[in-house]
């Protein structure tokens, strides 16, 4: 299958089970954001909680943060966003429709596979099809206002944040002191942000409203090179280990020029999500922002963001490493990769065709569908009972709808990892038959075993 | 001691200990929101994992949604809030400040203890002191807008959520659909809302940016009653369960000409904050929102919001019972509930007085503090080993500064349920010395039963 077709059966498969819905549907829809629905919630959830227990909770030099959305703009001018967080943009004459100078010269190239010459006049716009008649480029800010207040006016001007980071900044002292943490420390905080991009699109990849993860660690200058390093590799390893397949991620060197204005050297990790054109997209960044943030606020606001080392006596502005991670986007890689169609048997001895999510355990939005045999006045109350007990712990579907191969088909396209059948057996000898997801493999387990089994096999969750 | 000064003391600890920061503070502070700190971020995590898992993922009737912060205007349209969802808002002629009329007089009535004659005749200016000398009140919008897309105008305009609720009714027919649920059921969220607060104040109690965790649940008309007075029971025990003293929740059942437009029949659960004035504040409320919202949508957008019930082949819209919950404001009520100044034994044989946060294990940002009982070669590593392998489960402190006593105050305040202390009979019989928060009583612990014995005791954090 080609990968172009694989993400948009995952995209199809996202919508007709729930994972993510377009916001604002019934009134026509918005582009700019995407609603996640009761799978997707489970699944966003499953992944934030990991992280956090992973990056945050999990280790000795890192506490969490949780900062407000909507921030002054004076937190917006001294981190340089209100100056140079903006994009080109160039205006058709034409129809007066708006686009990313950017993205325009992007799709040409995907298209045509060359550059294009004469700047933008074999460009056609995409809403009239005008060909080169576009104003001179505008630098457009990214940047959400709002007003706080009862004056709607520039006193009371705010920006929603484009990135969660400069919560994390503008409280560096607060922490320092408060949690008595000594660099080198990070604050993990995960969290939404906004950025008014001018061409959402790529289902959740690009949206307008969207969520992030990330780390803002603070070290001695000289050790930033070492942390640098460090934690490439733990960001590495946890796509890794949550089962994303090495062939589809790549790190990418970003060289100077295509560098934010902050950044002494960054290496993005890129997934294979099979985008038309290009297949690769960007999933997170790990930045060296040097003592760029840091002291930038200092200067702005006057408040001491250097941290005095007693050992030493010396006293420094930190560096900062930052792991910045696509929460969205991490979500949809972890889709596309659990994404499998293979074969099953079915009850004529032949084999039919399945969608499978290869989720792992701990991610899977259900972690065991509880499916009585046929709907029956012994079976029914049996099963709920202990789809009731198992729902203590884990969340958990019911299911008594239809045939038992179309209900397997239906726990298998969402990553249920266990299918658990209650049957006429069940009411002799106490027991069900659990199947496991990939392998089809069944096993007849106690009804008083049923939660070990399935904690010793959910990695955890 | 006064409720007040009570209230006064637990802001003050919140603030020391980094539970909340103010927004900005480096920047002259906002007062439209707070900054969760380390420990703020961890107990309003707690928090909500414990309503999640009690009233969605623990239950058959629920199911979850996470929806966008930003709508069009259409969907607030349609919902009333553009129409109504405003403030009154009186300035004054003398400095042209803006204050909210029935905010002036509440704080009259609560300073004078009676009303106030001749309209605002009585009453100062907050700000200048003149007297009785402002504007007709006028109607002020109490959403906050911000734009979408690449042109700065009306045609872009949108609004940043005042309530979850709007997104899960948006999302009605969506969720119907894909998780194949039946009235009754319900979708719970959780997330941030915005309100543009003329008067933000008691500290995170009112703030234009806030979290909160809504339950929309849908009903056959005739069965709302029910449900509502289910679903009030179900909130109630919650706390209770949580711990919040039941000498400190009061219902409060709110007369037709104060209900918000859409309810027949809302219950406010009051908390006793200890606010100077009055002492109560509203916590959260269980609404009965009859089918307004989905028949307000289904009538803007077209949609068809209504349910057809197969086995009566009757076809309705479901009003919808709402308990719809403060995040921060509960966070609020949990830590004001649980603080209580006692005395513990010193060293000398008397008695200190010692600040003690009685939350719930299962709410307390720290399960357990690692202690090794001095800064000592041996004594370290072990504890260490200790704290590393208790984290791969639970939030853990490790503090080795200062004397004992003082570590055991510094989690006491802080609701930490366990402090483990290692000390050099340790490195003998392979024990630690566990002391219980409240009681302070101690036992001595096999070094491999540690995990265990926390977790029979933290109430299944």
């Amino acid at each position: 299958m080609a990968p172009q077709s694989k993400l948009d059966q995952v995209i199809s498969l996202a919508k007709r089970r729930g994972f993510v819905f377009q916001a604002g549907e019934i009134y026509g829809g918005s582009r700019s954001a995407w609603d996640y629905g009761p799978l997707g919630t489970e699944l966003k959830e499953n992944i934030k909680r990991e992280w956090w227990q992973n990056f945050v909770r999990g280790r000795e030099d890192m506490v969490g943060l949780d900062s407000s959305i909507v921030l002054p703009k004076a937190v917006w001018e001294a981190s340089g966003h209100v100056a140079t967080f903006t994009d080109p943009l160039v205006e058709c004459t034409q129809c007066h429709k708006r686009h990313r100078q950017d993205h325009l010269i992007e799709a040409f190239e995907a298209k045509k596979g060359r550059a294009p010459q004469d700047g933008m006049s074999e460009i056609a716009c995409p809403d009239c099809g005008t060909k080169g008649q576009f104003t001179e480029p505008q630098q457009f800010s990214g940047l959400m206002k709002t007003f706080l207040g009862p004056v709607d006016s520039e006193a009371g001007l705010a920006y929603m944040r484009p990135e969660t980071a400069q919560g994390i900044f503008v409280n560096f002292a607060n922490v320092l002191t408060a949690s008595r943490k000594k660099p080198p420390f990070g604050i993990g905080q995960i969290g939404k942000a906004f950025r008014n991009e001018i061409t959402p699109g790529n289902f959740i990849f690009r949206t307008r409203e969207f969520e992030q993860m990330e780390i803002e660690f603070f070290t001695a200058p000289e050790d930033a090179p070492k942390f640098f390093d460090a934690w490439v590799k733990d960001c590495w390893d946890w796509f890794l280990d949550l089962g994303i397949k090495e062939e589809n991620l790549r790190q990418f060197d970003v060289p100077e020029d295509e560098r934010a204005h902050y950044s002494a050297g960054t290496i993005d990790f890129e997934y294979r999500f099979g985008f038309q054109g290009s297949e690769w997209g960007e999933l997170m960044g790990v930045a060296n922002r040097t003592d760029y943030d840091l002291s930038s606020h200092a200067k702005a606001s006057g408040a001491e963001l250097s941290y005095f080392n007693q050992a030493t006596g010396e006293r420094y502005t930190p560096y900062v490493i930052e792991p910045s991670f696509g929460l969205t986007r991490s979500m949809m890689a972890f889709l596309v990769d659990a994404y499998t169609e293979d074969e099953a048997p079915n009850t004529k001895g032949g084999v039919d065709k399945r969608t499978v999510l290869k989720l792992d355990p701990r991610l899977a939005p259900v972690k065991a569908a509880v499916l009585p045999l046929s709907r029956n006045e012994n079976l029914s109350p049996k099963a709920k009972d202990l789809a009731a007990e198992l729902r203590k712990r884990w969340n958990i579907d019911f299911d008594d709808a239809g045939a038992i191969g179309r209900r397997y088909r239906r726990q298998d396209e969402i990553g249920t990892p266990f299918c658990i059948t209650v049957d006429f057996d069940t009411l002799e000898d106490q027991a069900v038959t659990i199947r496991e997801r990939d392998t089809m493999a069944q096993e007849r387990v106690s009804l008083d075993q049923v939660a070990t089994y399935l904690a010793e096999r959910l990695n955890g969750a």
